[in-house]
């Protein structure tokens, strides 16, 4: 295999700028094709990015892909998925990798049989933040994590998205839709959940667009739009999950852990930079040691804001891991759990039963400093 | 029957000088006799704020005391009231009112049986804070609360109390000991519960006592310390409840009530005062216009805080009810009601269920800034 891995886009949408934009950050990958089924949007990503257009078939066909990145709309991934891996293509999926658990599991069973690798967004968490604070707890500053919170709320999404509907349909809701990067971010800190319980409901029945260019226009809520969920993880630690579209303000951090040795305060993991801050046993905050993550460092403007963004890591870690061999840090098994943590806190809520986890996976490697600039080019 | 009810004080420790000192304040009663099992302790109190001392069996047949307060250890709460109730006298209880509902249960029978009044502390609901805060929701400023969390969370006791094992025993832990506080606030806020969901650890088996006299000393710990649990209303709105005393530090605000039209952000329901926020659909906290309530005037100073405690106010409100006619705030169906909601949190996290409540309220009625001042002495 070339030291290089070709990758093909499918769904060449909002957040395929983003992969398009990042990707040349990285070393030992090149996107080289990108397909969609609005042939018009693929030719102009391949016009601006260089790269080939080409059907969907054409892509899968194509020799100089290893790797599919798959950025169709949720409903379509596991299908993209299936369908690529039957081309004899590794995959990398945006989120959530499938919407029920029995998909996921079925995608795993091709995978296997097929000897391809699936890996899954997001890669958030290995942010310089988000590996901060995995250093901090490995370091056991912490002690044993018992216990925290997590809140992802806002009153969310029909006041800025052009074309907000699929947000409240079974498949999305707040826990399939942004769910995902805490599912993920806490299985990095904390390891795989045993159980999970919920509830759920809607404040409102039907949503009215507040952005352009379809603004008035009324949207039927499908899915639950505020969810609260407890989470026990096998460590025996217990976290909360308030992950709501319903709340016009609210005062939480995005996530705290609680240690026997003292607290931890990570900022929100749907980004890769921001403040890690820690108390002792004394209770007193402070921000710990400057952590040189090159995964921290502001690369993008962001209204005003610098950001750091460095989406497109966990496809360099999957193609590096394909390569070299070893583990991918965005791998199947945890993308699969995340699917039974996110399906069965809906269950939950629905059944109004207390649901077990039916798959298991281990943390990921974490990801320090100098293994992340190995997988930026020089 | 007098104008004037009789109070007859049994339990004689750290609580009752709240109750001697504050009784004063309120019109309609008057502490006539105390009792203790320590008649040391009984004697002293008598001594200090001229009453009489009286053994318990003499304090229930007294017949110059028309209400028993019953200040006991939480192990003995139902037992003194039931024996109280048995004397003919009416009750009003430190929380929890019972330790299991079956003994809640049989008090409101032998109440009933009796024709005599029960009611129960928490009255903290009854501050200027809280009513202010109940002002709003029955104004609709908050349109339909949906949801909501409320976090009591810290890293207790056994670093101040001079005696905190039973702290750390079955009928104490974080959710029966500070829980009937956040529960009784709830319920006059949101209204009655339907089902709770919990979790619950600890994060120690074995507390080391920080405090004098009996620093190092080791307590074993026989509840949980650390709950997470899930309240549906029957309203419909759900509302998170960390309780834990295994917590070093946390950004959490007390308690955040989420609605249609905006959110209300309320102080410690362990307390009297405070400030009220709120937000709007626009999202920005401001403090709502100032309500003069005479139980949100600070009456004390806490070490160089001014702190409004009117402690008694729920008593007040019961003597006023049994001389008057009409239900009392701090009601027996409200205390049984919070204790159905604190047991089924502990008995969810122990079976791994949801607990359907068995028992139901209604909110208490509000008690405006007129209404407080005819329960205080001119």
């Amino acid at each position: 295999m070339s030291a290089t891995l070709g990758i093909g886009i499918i769904g060449c949408g909002n957040i395929s700028t983003t992969y398009f934009e990042l990707a040349p950050l990285f070393c030992g990958m090149d996107v080289r094709a990108c397909a969609d089924l609005n042939t018009e949007a693929a030719r102009a990503s391949a016009g601006k990015y260089g790269v080939a257009a080409q059907s969907i078939d054409d892509l899968l066909a194509n020799s100089a892909v290893d790797i599919v990145v798959n950025l169709t709309v949720p409903e379509a991934h596991a299908g993209v998925t299936a369908a690529a891996l039957e081309a004899g293509k590794h995959v990398y999926s945006e989120k959530p990798l499938a919407l029920s658990l029995d998909d996921g599991l079925a995608l795993k069973a091709l995978a296997d049989a097929k000897g391809l690798s699936v890996c899954s967004a997001p890669d958030t968490f290995l942010g310089g933040a988000h590996q901060w604070a995995r250093r901090l707890i490995d370091e056991g500053r912490l002690g044993t994590i018992t216990s925290g919170t997590a809140h992802v709320m806002s009153h969310g999404m029909e006041h800025w998205h052009p074309n907000p509907d699929f947000f409240f349909k079974p498949g999305a809701g707040p826990v399939l839709d942004i769910g995902p990067y805490y599912i993920a971010n806490l299985i990095h800190l904390i390891g795989p959940v045993r159980r999970v319980a919920a509830l759920a409901n809607s404040a409102e029945a039907v949503r009215t667009i507040g952005s352009e260019p379809r603004r008035g226009e009324k949207i039927a809520v499908e899915t639950p739009t505020n969810i609260h969920a407890l989470l026990e993880f096998e460590s025996g630690a217990t976290v909360t999950l308030g992950a709501s579209w319903d709340v016009w303000a609210h005062r939480h951090r995005n996530m705290e852990l609680y240690g026997t040795e003292g607290s931890l305060f990570v900022p929100d993991p749907n980004f890769f930079g921001g403040t890690v801050e820690l108390s002792g046993r004394d209770g007193g905050l402070s921000v710990p040691q400057p952590f040189d993550h090159p995964f921290g460092v502001p690369n993008q403007d962001h209204g005003g804001t610098a950001l750091a963004n460095y989406r497109g890591a966990g496809l360099a870690d999957m193609a590096k891991a394909i390569r070299e061999g070893g583990g991918a840090r965005c791998s199947l098994d945890r993308a699969l759990h995340a699917v039974d943590v996110m399906t069965g806190i809906l269950r939950s809520a629905e059944a109004g039963t207390f649901v077990v986890m039916q798959t298991r996976c281990t943390r990921p490697d974490p990801l320090g400093p100098d293994q992340a600039r190995a997988l930026l080019k020089d």
